[in-house]
């Protein structure tokens, strides 16, 4: 077992402080740290104890929301503690499925892949309500900001509009040359749409929660908590010291994210109005975006691999922040032009939609700038060498590191979806 | 008279080249450069002597424009011909006008006042059908780089569309998700609406060109080839040497441009993506449009006082490109806005437009940021002291000169109204 000092509840979790734009939402508790404990920690532990103590962590903080949903989600006071609940189910959910694959050698393969396939189905059955109400919330925001009057003095910062003052739109948009009624029925037609879908995801998650599927997991889960899916220490490298057998897993998933990041055409991304996610706005660049929501995927799991040996970079999740921005901005621009083509609408509605989709664009190629200062293509942390030589896959990459930039803050910096 | 060596005709213009994305249209004879002279070939003459021989040139060049105009604007074949002439007259009235505002202490008042006027009146005319050209020509290349597919290898560069490729939208547009007949319909009412403008302007220019007032300014303008409207010597700083006379001025304009900038909100133009320009699309902007606009004329008027005394800085004519580009731009987004508001025109049409009013909203937030980088708030030639003092008024400005970052090229880079 790791050693670590034993902390007063929630004490462990709070002296750092939750990470801004990361942290719960307002009025939630403070959700435990993954894994607290520093690098050094590792160094009298095997690979197994230290997969076991994290794996049996998240498997608790699963089941500790999902009692927190089953107390709140029959109650109509407690809403927003049942979607807080719903959002930590799903923070566990992804990270016990990330550390499954990336250290996939250490684990029993057979259980190991088919708990992590349906925990990436109950991670999307669960996401879908709070996806639509963030989309909705962005686009209306959107809408807001972009039918009300600028702040003229020198270096003022743009309202960043919420949903609730979005329904004031009418009245400062009516001074946008006639297009007022446009931005109404532009906010009036996405609100229809997204909480149409939004309602039926809230009730295919409900149906999946009451599902004979879903309770396997959560048995799988439970058993998860006391005794990890591990492979047999004598055919494999988990009862290695975890310093030597874990850092080359986790190497390998940040070259698999780095790969697919040298993929991107980064070097245009950092130019700033490079236009690239712009530009081709009327045109279907679904390519691209599809590339770019790899690249997200991939630095995700590198961050929770690295999160099982006590590695956090802050810039990292910076970095991923602003991927998660990109993938909100895009599936809000397909949103805007998806209601464009709903039949019969007025041209002022289509043209309020136009420029909404041009702004979603807009916030695409910033996300990607941000992300292009952000991203550093190789580890903070060097990995501690064993015994005098580094461990086997641990070799840094050779390419210099940029001086990051901290990106500007442009627009919503929260990624909606209550990511981290 | 100021002594420079005789150079062979279209020598001393070509051997330095034109400036590019300021040079003349192609298949144009190169035009000889304002004043060749460096700094201290103003030593030996005085600020009378400057300044008549500045205006003088810059009169000589009208004139010679004028005789092209009359010769080819006859003939069908030669419409480029024409439209180079009356570029090269705007050209040559702007500078006229421009140095009897900033030398006015120097000049007979009554009369400079009453050419600076009739100037600002014939470029005024003479502009606006190029004007409308130049702005058909950025939204149909806008429309069709919407609307084409992006270049998808890494680092690739967008197309910058033209008018001529424009037709070609269409095809490519429709794998736009069912808009692509949008963005052809937009196009063609762009086209007619900017078409029929420009003919209008046409024959408003043909008009003043051939009316008694046209007349008379190029009588004075005549008259200013051989003797310019100077103060009396006896009354007046002309009979003084010219390094001592003219810099002050110069500087004066200087001041009055960094000035305007100082009221900008500069600090926020100089972030990528801060979404100023772009944040209150549907909202009306123009207050701090007016405000940049009224800093590139500012700008254009400091950069023709230091033409007189040859001081030409590279980076300040960037900088003014990059306003001019402000100003086109920000002039589209609102033809586009305009057209969005033509009776029963589709949805598709309108939703379009909204696209790419925004996208040349996005074009005046990156010229602001682009201006941002290349401003320099103090001159980089300081003015030579005179017996040991520096001339009254050229204090330069004790604010700190930062590193200009050259912009990136967004898009095109020409301001399409073929200043400089």
């Amino acid at each position: 077992m790791v050693q670590r000092p034993d902390l007063p509840a929630g004490t462990g979790g709070r002296s750092r402080g939750p990470v801004p734009g990361q942290g719960p939402e307002p009025g939630a508790e403070p959700y435990p740290e993954p894994y607290p404990g520093p690098y050094a920690d590792l160094s009298g532990a095997t690979a197994g104890e230290v997969l076991g103590e994290y794996l049996s962590r998240q498997a608790t903080e699963f089941l500790r929301s999902l009692r927190l949903h089953e107390e709140s989600a029959s109650r109509p006071e407690s809403v927003s503690a049942a979607a807080e609940a719903v959002r930590l189910l799903r923070r566990s959910a992804r990270r016990i499925g990330a550390v499954l694959q990336v250290y996939r050698p250490l684990t029993d393969t057979a259980r190991a892949d088919q708990l992590g396939a349906e925990l990436a189905w109950l991670a999307g059955v669960l996401g879908r309500e709070r996806m639509y109400e963030a989309r909705l919330d962005r686009l209306l925001g959107a809408l807001h900001r972009l039918s009300s009057a600028p702040s003229s003095g020198p270096g003022g910062t743009a309202s960043t509009g919420t949903a609730a003052s979005a329904a004031t739109a009418t009245a400062s948009g009516a001074s946008g040359g006639g297009l007022g009624a446009g931005v109404a029925r532009a906010g009036a037609l996405l609100e229809r749409q997204l909480t149409l879908a939004r309602t039926r995801a809230h009730s295919a998650a409900l149906q999946a929660l009451g599902s004979a599927r879903f309770h396997a997991v959560a048995d799988a889960v439970a058993v998860l908590a006391s005794e990890a899916p591990l492979a047999d220490p004598a055919a494999s490298a988990t009862g290695e010291r975890a310093l030597r057998a874990l850092p080359p897993l986790a190497e390998q998933a940040h070259r698999r994210a780095a790969q697919a990041v040298e993929a991107l055409p980064l070097t245009r991304a950092r130019q700033s109005y490079n236009g690239e996610a712009f530009a081709h706005t009327l045109a279907v660049d679904g390519e691209l975006d599809a590339a770019w929501n790899r690249v997200r995927l991939l630095v995700r799991l590198r961050r929770y691999a690295h999160e099982v040996i006590g590695q956090d970079d802050p810039a990292l999740a910076a970095a991923g922040r602003a991927l998660d921005r990109h993938r909100d901005a895009a599936e809000a621009a397909a949103a805007a032009a998806a209601a464009a083509r709903t039949p019969r609408i007025a041209p002022t509605t289509a043209y309020a939609l136009g420029v909404l989709h041009a702004d979603q664009r807009h916030e695409v190629e910033a996300a990607r700038f941000t992300f292009g200062r952000l991203w550093r293509p190789v580890l903070s942390v060097p990995p501690v060498a064993v015994g005098g030589t580094a461990p086997e896959g641990a070799v840094p990459d050779p390419e210099p590191v940029p001086q990051p930039v901290p990106g500007p803050v442009t627009g919503a910096e929260r990624s909606g979806r209550g990511g981290g």
